[in-house]
């Protein structure tokens, strides 16, 4: 009897069993490697269980779909995924199979479905693959029983690794039952412990439910008692207005009234991806549909059945888009699918949360069936299925809360998806165990994707608003943001900050009425100002520096890259909120502009700042001969620059200073004097404030400007 | 009256009066302020009565030559050049004229003889230049006899701008009189107190003096008594081997036998230069000499005579080289010019020094008359003419001694000259006063130029080895050089140095007998560990970079500029003395390498350092995996980096980390552990060590790169 026959002994009939979730609160350090301990091994257990639906070498080594690796790939892979993340935390210095580690380390994701796959691998016999997963169940037992622990286990904790190998087995255990069911039906084989839900029928009708305004308060703490992945964390609120919702998801009979009717051939219903899509795919059904003699059939996990009508469609988040496109054309009303926010209200209105009793009371944690079940079978207040079943798409991208970062053993699980073409789906399906059937789960997929997922549509009148999720990656932008908003680095304070500490002390009892900052950059200094101004206009040349003073001041998030090494970068966010400049947003404005042709609009302020502009202009004297007609009398300019002449920037011949004149060293020092002499008088003396730019993790410009000040007297 | 006929009145009969030097090492003010008032008056006085000797407006505003300006520009220029270096003094703080000062300000450079003028000026009339002149006189003296003054007046002393103004109004008292002597001659006319030596007849003959073996101790020191131009100050040392000197400076009798031979087509005579020249300016005799009718003439400042066979010749360096030539074929004898040190020889051999007695023994300081006079007319001992009448051309382009430094408010009256192509002039002529006439003054020209300047011929079997002037400008060098061997910035200490220190407490109590610093750039790394190992190499790809090392290892002061603010530089030099690293020369050698690619010369080493090395190769892992052949078991290979992979350098698939790897963050250091760990074993903990390379004297690049010691184990 092996190991997986033993399990299956082991657990209720019918069903593998699976420990719902791991407590992380715990006090007892034993009791904790015992809990972790049964978490991992029946969670490893049951991923082999599910293995065994396979039959012959084909089903491992041929691909399911050609977007990903073959499943002898994904067995090996959950148990390398240990290996590495224990490497990382030091739990563990020493590979198990180097080579075997290299195959399995990384899987494919999912990629446009235009993609070619050019990849070729050898893939090693099931044997050798069972043979490393043991000794790496040997291995990571070994460290739960004897590694040394200091609770609580947390983000900082090394053993966070073991609890990360485990939540991810339980992702692949729901991603490999869906690369099985797009297996060839004759490599699969029903297997006990993975049994299909009998209860099939005609579809029940749907009707809409009331879901009242209210609010949501979304975001885990980083000392929850439950594991999460980075996106899970931080803070997001929100005040959703009333709208309605579909008691029930969408059963596969209720969509065959759009499939009917042309919906997959009519391309308003269709946007752009969507159409893409379809054509690309050809698709003119749900992809799990069968057209079989006798009618529609449905590919279950490892069977087809004659068409469950009353249990959920399984679409893509195209497919439900095109759907409620096609259902609001016949209602007439604004049909669409729900945001994560609207998600959560109808899971607050539903009143449905976890309790210890078993089996749970809905199709989730494998605790009822091995698929989909009725869309009615699990009454969760005035809804069904609040949660459990399949999967819902929702209409929003996946996107950072406030407070976002990155796990530092895994910080691209959820990066590279923001980029508005993942979608979030939420409230798990009949496999979702562990974290995944946690409400406050967020995974997310490319919108043409399949998964175990389906949908509920609302009737909403609120227009989705896309969340801000993008990370600029531009090298000068994030540069530049990290000098203004980033760290300190070298022990030199924020340079804008300074000069705009400096300039509101130069100015001092006289008028703070408006100012302007030209070449603002990103526009930190913009933001200073404004504690000390009325109005601050900021202005630069580039668009692309501009925007992002716009969003700060919209009160977005503005995420950005630093590059630390090579490609490896860090994931950066910042928000005025964050630098006490919240109540500045108001008295800023950003425009688009250039310093040597400023429209007429620029005028009559009470201090002018000019941020290591000078020396990046292509006429900089017409700048400064000119800057004073902008300036009210009595007003301040100041003017900071490294004096950095560079031909690139500006002709040789346009250099304010730098060089020689009429034989003597001619600063560009000298060239503001005698320029500015018609209207200012200096303020003092010139001083120097030092600048620093972060290029990598390791290299930096380190810079001196000269900081002049001078008042316009005339 | 005019000022000029009353200074006239006051002089000696028929010769301009001027003291002949000014002493600094004064004690009473008063009595400082009054010589230095007679040094100026008297001085502008000269100047102003020299160009009396112009007759109409064409005289002042036609070009004696088209390389120069007209001499209206002079007359303005000595007075112009008062009030802007007083300005960089502070000693005063405003202009004159700017519009005069403007026009009068900067030179023309005695350019290649091929440049071709493109300048358009509208010339003042004569009045106003006089009037502003006035005024200047007036400035100075009023500064003279009332600015505040703090003795001794050295190169801090704002005051040494007045010395310095009067000091270069002595040479273009002379610079002048050349231009004078080029303008057309019915421009010009004979002047009281310019009177020419009545004194010509036939060549005396020539013969070889025998000048023994000797040191010469060259260099000022910083306190010197008199005034000095930046070249004069510093040390040099040298033993000159005995050799022979012509008596008497070549004269126009001498020089004939050479013209007559043909000496002027005789290519054989010519250098490429010298051909270039004489081709271009299509010379067939000395420049002064006129065809007359009943035979040669010599145009004077401001007269034709009759040849006077006894004077010196005046040629430019390329024709005395040429006859030397001649010289030497004609008598089977190494002839040749005298190099700087060889003419001191002379002088010390001839036993002349200033005396107090006036008028003085040489044909010097105006104090006997306004034109050369017979070679023959001063015996200084066994030699005439050791100094004065003509100036003498020597082999010896100007170069810095060591401790050179320029002056801060005239940093390029030297250093424009480094570049092999200005030899200096030694001895005075006529009318060099001042500083012209000390023995310490190096004064250089391009070798085509005409001034007073003739020459005397040695014979001498000692190669003229060329001193080292060049200052290296390519800013990568410039940077290294600085970053090596200049100042320390941001308070980061030495890097090369840091390095070395930690490798050589890495190495312990191991064999120190072999190092190689593989990336040595400029060589500093070499040099520190040769204080500690037996032998050093240092390899670097680029012989830019090698060739400071050499120059160094060689005792050469190797010179370089660091860029201040735009084309404004610092002129820096550095030599191994400086360092306390003279002793380790004999211990080093660099050579050029490919660090992918090192000859199998290369072994057996204790000690490899290969500092920011890796992030610049096009083959980085075939470094590390090879570098362990170079290295004895038990030596130590130090790696440092900041790890900046960029493609310009190493081709990403080349890059050792900063990427994803098997879906981990693969960074350098992982790389550097895997690759190395078949032959190595770390020693202790990554470390970070700073450095700085300055771009400007405002903009730094300040990094911290990563430094890895490894042990060689198997």
């Amino acid at each position: 009897m092996n190991r997986v026959e033993a399990t299956l002994l082991n657990t209720p009939p019918a069903l593998v069993a699976l420990p719902r979730r791991l407590d992380l609160h715990a006090s007892d350090p034993q009791d904790f490697r015992q809990r972790l301990r049964d978490y991992f091994v029946q969670t490893f257990d049951a991923y082999e269980s599910l293995f065994r639906t396979l039959a012959g070498d084909a089903a491992w080594v041929e691909k399911p779909i050609t977007l990903r690796h073959p499943l002898i790939f994904y067995y090996g892979h959950t148990a390398t995924f240990f290996v590495n993340k224990l490497l990382l935390t030091r739990l563990i210095t020493e590979r198990i199979d180097p080579q075997l580690e290299s195959i399995f380390a990384v899987g494919v994701d999912e990629m446009s479905w235009d993609d070619l796959d050019a990849a070729h691998y050898d893939w090693p016999p099931v044997a050798r693959v069972q043979a490393y997963r043991d000794r790496v169940r040997a291995l990571v037992t070994g460290l739960i029983d004897n590694a040394p622990l200091s609770l609580p286990v947390n983000w900082e904790n090394p053993w966070w690794a073991i609890v990360m190998g485990v939540e991810h087995e339980r992702i692949h255990l729901e991603t490999s039952s869906v690369l099985i069911r797009q297996q060839r039906l004759e490599w699969v084989r029903p297997q006990p412990g993975w049994p299909l839900c009998p209860d099939r029928g005609a579809a029940p009708p749907n009707t809409l439910v009331d879901v009242p305004a209210g609010p949501v308060a979304l975001g885990k703490p980083f000392d929850s008692e439950h594991y999460g992945w980075d996106n899970e964390y931080g803070r997001h609120a929100a005040e959703v207005p009333a709208f309605q919702a579909s008691r029930l998801l969408v059963s596969n009979g209720e969509f065959l009234e759009f499939v009917t009717a042309g919906g997959y051939a009519h391309d308003a219903f269709w946007d752009d991806e969507g159409r893409r899509w379809r054509d690309f795919a050809q698709a003119m059904h749900p992809t799990f549909w069968v057209q079989g003699h006798d009618g529609w059939r449905l590919r279950a996990m490892t069977q087809e059945v004659a068409m469950p009508w009353n249990w959920p469609v399984e679409v893509n988040c195209l497919e439900a888009r095109a759907f409620c496109r096609w259902k609001a054309q016949q209602s007439g009303q604004p049909v669409r699918l729900p945001t994560e926010d609207e998600w959560h209200r109808v899971l607050a209105t539903s009143g449905w949360h976890l309790q210890d009793a078993r089996p749970v009371d809905a199709n989730l944690y494998l605790e009822h069936w091995a698929s989909a079940c009725p869309v009615d079978r699990f009454a969760h207040g005035p809804f069904c299925d609040a949660v459990g079943n399949v999967w819902q798409w929702t209409e929003t991208p996946t996107y950072p809360f406030e407070g976002f970062r990155t796990h530092p053993i895994y910080d691209d699980f959820t990066t590279p998806t923001f980029d508005d073409r993942h979608n979030l789906i939420k409230g798990g399906s009949w496999i979702a165990t562990g974290n995944e059937a946690e409400p406050e789960s967020r995974y997310a997929f490319r919108r043409h994707f399949f998964q175990h997922a389906g949908f509920r549509y609302v009737v909403a009148k609120a227009p989705v608003r896309p969340p801000a999720s993008h990370y600029e990656t531009d090298d000068l932008v994030t540069q530049y943001m990290e000098f203004h908003y980033g760290a300190e680095y070298h022990g030199v304070p924020n340079f804008p900050k300074a000069l705009a500490k400096i300039a509101v002390e130069a100015v001092g009892h006289g008028p703070r009425r408006r100012a302007m900052d030209l070449g603002c950059a990103v526009g930190r200094a913009v933001f200073e100002l404004a504690r000390h101004f009325d109005e601050v206009v900021g202005v630069d040349f580039s668009a692309r520096f501009i925007d992002q003073g716009v969003a700060l001041a919209r009160g977005d998030t503005v995420r950005y890259t630093a590059v630390e090494e090579g490609e490896l970068v860090e994931y950066k966010a910042v928000k005025l909120d964050d630098l006490g400049l919240q109540g500045t947003a108001a008295r800023v404005q950003f425009w688009q502009g250039d310093a040597c042709n400023l429209k007429p609009q620029f005028g009559g302020y009470d201090l002018i700042l000019a941020a290591n502009l000078i020396d990046r202009l292509y006429d900089p004297a017409k700048f400064v001969t000119t800057i004073h007609e902008r300036l009210n009398v009595g007003g301040v300019l100041m003017i900071t620059s490294p004096y950095t002449w560079l031909a690139e920037h500006t002709a040789r011949d346009q250099w304010l200073g730098g060089f020689k004149k009429d034989g003597e060293s001619w600063r560009t020092l000298d060239a503001l004097r005698a320029l500015l002499g018609p209207h200012f008088e200096p303020l003092g003396a010139p001083r120097d404030v030092p600048f620093v730019i972060r290029e990598t993790a390791r290299k930096f410009q380190h810079t001196l400007a000269q900081a002049t000040l001078w008042r316009r007297v005339r």
